[in-house]
């Protein structure tokens, strides 16, 4: 980063703060609900919408009739999942994720499961939120239909750049949409009512099609409903993810942490549970009909099936006519929807690296993602998620309706894992805890966590069994090839810390008899001055120079000069038959090593450096490989000596600075 | 490299050649003469259907009356051209190509700009041989009819693997199809030639329509004849690309190696001149008419245009017409005419990395392309070569007639400025050459070079009158960036060799007064007590262990267990307020730099050293980055202390050791 865009990024985002002062940043609750719920609330967006599609794939009838015992189902769940985080909430004021819980409680396994759930899910948060941000958008931004795709792949992109940045989620800019949300949904819902009881509450566009059942869902068996009914419900519950956020990110709260977060998760729970009701109460009163977008065809008018009709969200076609013919409210619903989409996505860029941070930590993912502030690191894991996002979103024609289908089953992994070692948790503290009142308390919040395991449990079968072959197959396949490879690294990681551990009474402080010193020479110019004068410097046992003999009348100009110049240091020619230069340095390398094994050899490079990355292409790569290789010769050491041209000036300070994503939803 | 395909490829390409024993490679004339024709010769195979195309678009009749008159045109200038290039190599025994007779006759500028040209020609010859190989090769092979684009494609990444594989061009599998296709053809003509004297020529299938004009040009003025005949010439002159290849190759042959060269010039010359004659002169008789593939409709049959016809290639239908009803025959022209265009397009891909190392030699292109056997940079440039290639076949659809308006500028760029160079030569030569018989040769091969400097001169201005806008001036684009782009390269060089080079008295011998070594630890493990006692080996005035406090437990650990094990150096804790690694490290050597400006500091890190490039990825890359920056601090040293981990032993001799591309052409 040059010296210009950090004074401006400085000016942008403010100076870096030391660690020593990272308290100063912890929110207060009006902030840390916008910034945790946005995931959450968002939901609220495509839920309904999904639940009705797969209802309606039997009919507008069937839909009508069964899509509030479905949205009880979810809110019942929803109210469940709340309640058993309020107490992980307590029990892990450290900000223990379902990662944490899971493998304090139940093993390194089984954290590493929820671990592969959880990065599969960032992936889908990405595609799903963006994906249906686009189509609630295009509501009241008509040009964007038709080209969803480029529009949603220019979003994430747009969001990675952000991050990339280094833009922190904390503040004003991330909170006011998310209250805006509210209000408009609030808006919506109340208007809604007072017309449906003064009985002026206008139909729904597409009111006015039937929604004939799809082929061969006219005359269903009670199995077959059954099973529609529960794909409905596996639909509704994406209602219930980012709910668990706010458990990531207790550290952030403000004191006393545990409480005010519970506090924000009853909140958010209670204004998801008002949203997901009032809007699916809304839909039945307008009798807005959703049909599929993959099998359409059934939608029909007067018996023909529609043609050129586009399909508004719910949210949308509920904001038509509720505030029928005020078009500024439809304008504002629709964006106002989208936005906060957007920043649902954004938490998933938030929640990666931090994430990917815990795991490396843990020796799971590669160490320099532990890093904070190891900038590059965190740059990858931003472009791996908008990269396999966007390869989700052109896969999927950015069609939320089918990415849906991939959605929730990592995140009920991960609930369901959650809960289950939370059980255990309070088990072994009610072993130890002999205070009856606290007792009492654990014994409540393990009955808690235990109907909370169970309900987690049964809606990831019923994930698996309604979605399994829809696309839910491939996100756990995904999930179990990122387990292997996590595992696979930390196989790695382990055997190489057991061959580099020190034995007890190993001290290796056996020192190297003598030092033999090689400046490698190619030609005398100031860096190969330099080197030989640091050399001589560190007044070693031999000191010779060494060059390569690949074209002889450089060599004998190179042999003249040395002489000319009363170099008073040997210079040693090598032999190089076949042109090459780093086999024959690294033979006579050996050579020496053989000779007098207790010896160490230090091969000093002259190098000169530049200060562009272009520059750099132009120079050096022989150096470079030969420096490489020579690391692979044991007794061997390796030192540069730069010289740095004009160039390369005040570049030792280039260094990055600025705050990591997800630091403030980590409360550092 | 793994030690199997190491040993696979000796037994495939034999063992790699000492630089003393490489005279046993050149080239007698049976193989010189296939190597360096394979070019000039394909080029037989498109050459007449281009000029029979151009003429074409004013009618089949106007092509048959002209169509004599401009191969004769063509043949003229080959001649020409022919006699020119004996004279450089007579001139040039040391095989300096046109970039070497421009650069030395007419400055570094007229070389740069053959460079260019020729760069810009190797990725043509590739694109245009490769496309009008596999059309040709398809009137044998139905089945790549309508996917010539994806068969060219293959058959460029083909090539590349090959190349990238190192095979070399000498031998007899090279040689073959040469002398195969010479076969074909000679065969062609006289049973052709035997058959039209005794009346029982068959006509060519495409004889049967009628060749209408294209829009507007059924009435040409005579300004616009003139023009459409020049056109004509322009696309024939492309049988001319590829007879500067010998010119390039002198230290290639067998001595005298002048002679030879000159000698097998000539035979080039006398057999692609007998080649274009005998197909032009059958195409006329069995009455072939070629249709623009760009603008088809108007070959006509009864009135009406043709649909569903495939034209052939001109050599394809003289085959099936010449051959009647003998499969045999046309299937052998046709697979044989694909395959030298195949080597012809080989060619370039020897052609392309020897002059990369010329230029880079020179100054002009990165250093590292200059190192023979620095198999990574010949790879990168083979890579562009073909990434380029596939872009124009992509781009125009593999069709050799769109290539083909790109060709030639190149070729005739630089056959125009080393003819000119010629003269000059002869010039200087005359100057101080005495013998008269000497004299009247050089003055001979004067006016020879300056016919050919005119008379290439000439062509140049045709194609670039008739082409420009068809093509041609998207090459003369390309020229113009790639000789900017060298230009600014060379400039950077100058610049640092300005800055390294001493001066007569600087030998800076001034030694730094002591050596501060710092050993920084991370951990305690067996990498960094190796580096502990290697850096205690050394005896530097000042020996210090430094850790960069980032997390106090860690830091405190550490400082126990130095304790504990009591290592006898002194262990160093820096402050790291950011959590950063690399700028407290940086900032306190630049404090002990400042303290004593005549230390120099010397930092020792110990690295551990893995085997796989995968295993690279999960380690280092901190030590790696903080390494790079402390290159840009001055007085600073660098040494690495490896550890060889198990996965890393025996990998310090893996060097490629196989030939060069282009090694056998350039009679190393």
């Amino acid at each position: 980063m040059s010296g210009t865009s950090r004074a401006l990024k400085r000016v942008v985002v403010g100076r870096a703060m030391r660690s020593d002062r990272l308290g100063d940043t912890l929110l207060p609750k009006r902030l840390a609900l916008p910034i945790f719920a946005s995931d959450a609330l968002s939901s609220v967006a495509y839920a309904p919408d999904e639940v009705l599609i797969v209802l309606g794939s039997a009919g507008g009838a069937f839909a009508f009739t069964h899509s509030w015992q479905i949205t009880l189902g979810v809110i019942f769940v929803m109210a469940v999942v709340v309640a058993s985080y309020r107490q992980n909430v307590h029990a892990y004021p450290s900000g223990g994720g379902d990662y944490e819980v899971a493998t304090v409680n139940l093993g390194r396994r089984a954290g590493l499961g929820v671990a592969s759930a959880l990065l599969v899910d960032y992936v889908l948060t990405v595609a799903v939120s963006v994906s249906s941000g686009i189509q609630n958008a295009s509501a009241a931004l008509p040009f964007v239909r038709g080209k969803e795709v480029i529009f949603a792949v220019l979003v994430v992109v747009l969001l990675t750049a952000m991050n990339l940045r280094g833009v922190r989620e904390s503040g004003a800019i991330f909170a006011v949409p998310v209250y805006l949300f509210m209000l408009g949904v609030f808006t919506l819902a109340v208007v809604g009512f007072v017309r449906k009881i003064s009985d002026n509450l206008p139909q729904a566009e597409s009111a006015q099609f039937t929604l004939g059942p799809q082929q061969g869902m006219d005359t269903l068996g009670q199995i077959a409903m059954l099973f529609l009914l529960l794909r409905a419900f596996s639909s509704g519950c994406a209602a219930l993810t980012g709910v668990e956020a706010i458990s990531n990110g207790v550290p952030a709260f403000r004191k006393p942490k545990s409480k005010n977060a519970a506090t924000t998760l009853l909140m958010m729970g209670g204004i998801a549970i008002f949203m997901l009701a009032s809007i699916v109460t809304l839909a039945n009163w307008t009798g807005v009909q959703m049909q599929d977008p993959d099998h359409p065809g059934n939608l029909l008018l007067n018996g023909k099936p529609v043609e050129n009709y586009h399909e508004d969200t719910v949210l949308a076609q509920l904001a038509k006519s509720v505030f029928s013919g005020f078009t500024p409210g439809l304008v504002f619903i629709a964006i106002i929807t989208g936005v906060i989409l957007m920043l649902a996505a954004n938490t998933a860029f938030n929640g990666f690296p931090v994430l990917g941070s815990i795991l490396a930590r843990d020796g799971w993912l590669p160490r320099q993602l532990h890093t904070r502030g190891d900038r590059l690191a965190f740059s990858n894991g931003i472009i791996a998620l908008a990269g396999m996002a966007i390869v989700l979103i052109v896969l999927y024609d950015a069609e939320t309706t089918r990415l849906i289908q991939l959605y929730i089953v990592g995140v009920f992994v991960s609930f369901t894992l959650s809960q289950s070692g939370m059980i255990r948790h309070w088990n072994r503290h009610l072993r130890t805890e002999t205070d009856p009142v606290r007792r009492r308390q654990m014994m409540r919040s393990r009955v808690i966590n235990g109907v909370g395991a169970v309900m987690s449990g049964l809606v990831l079968i019923v994930v698996l069994l309604t979605k399994f072959l829809h696309g839910a197959g491939y996100a756990v396949a995904a999930m179990v090839v990122l387990f292997f490879l996590m595992s696979a690294i930390n196989r790695h990681y382990e055997r190489v810390g057991r061959e580099l551990t020190l034995a007890e009474d190993d001290n290796e402080q056996l020192l190297p008899s003598r030092v033999h010193a090689i400046v490698l020479v190619s030609k005398l110019h100031k860096p190969t001055m330099r080197a030989l004068a640091y050399a001589r410097a560190t007044r070693p046992s031999v000191l010779e120079a060494v060059t390569v003999n690949v074209d002889h009348a450089e060599t004998e100009a190179l042999q003249a000069e040395w002489e000319k110049r009363q170099i008073p240091v040997r210079l040693k020619i090598v032999a190089s038959p076949y042109r090459e230069i780093s086999r024959p340095v690294i033979q006579y390398v050996k050579s020496i090593r053989r000779d007098s094994p207790r010896d160490v050899v230090m091969v000093y490079l002259p190098e000169y450096v530049l200060g562009k990355w272009w520059e750099q292409l132009l120079h050096n790569q022989s150096a470079l490989r030969l420096k490489a290789r020579l690391l692979f010769t044991p007794g061997v050491m390796v030192a540069s000596v730069p010289w740095q041209l004009d160039s390369a000036q005040g570049h030792e300070e280039r260094v990055y600075d600025g705050p990591a994503p997800g630091a403030v939803r980590q409360g550092r």
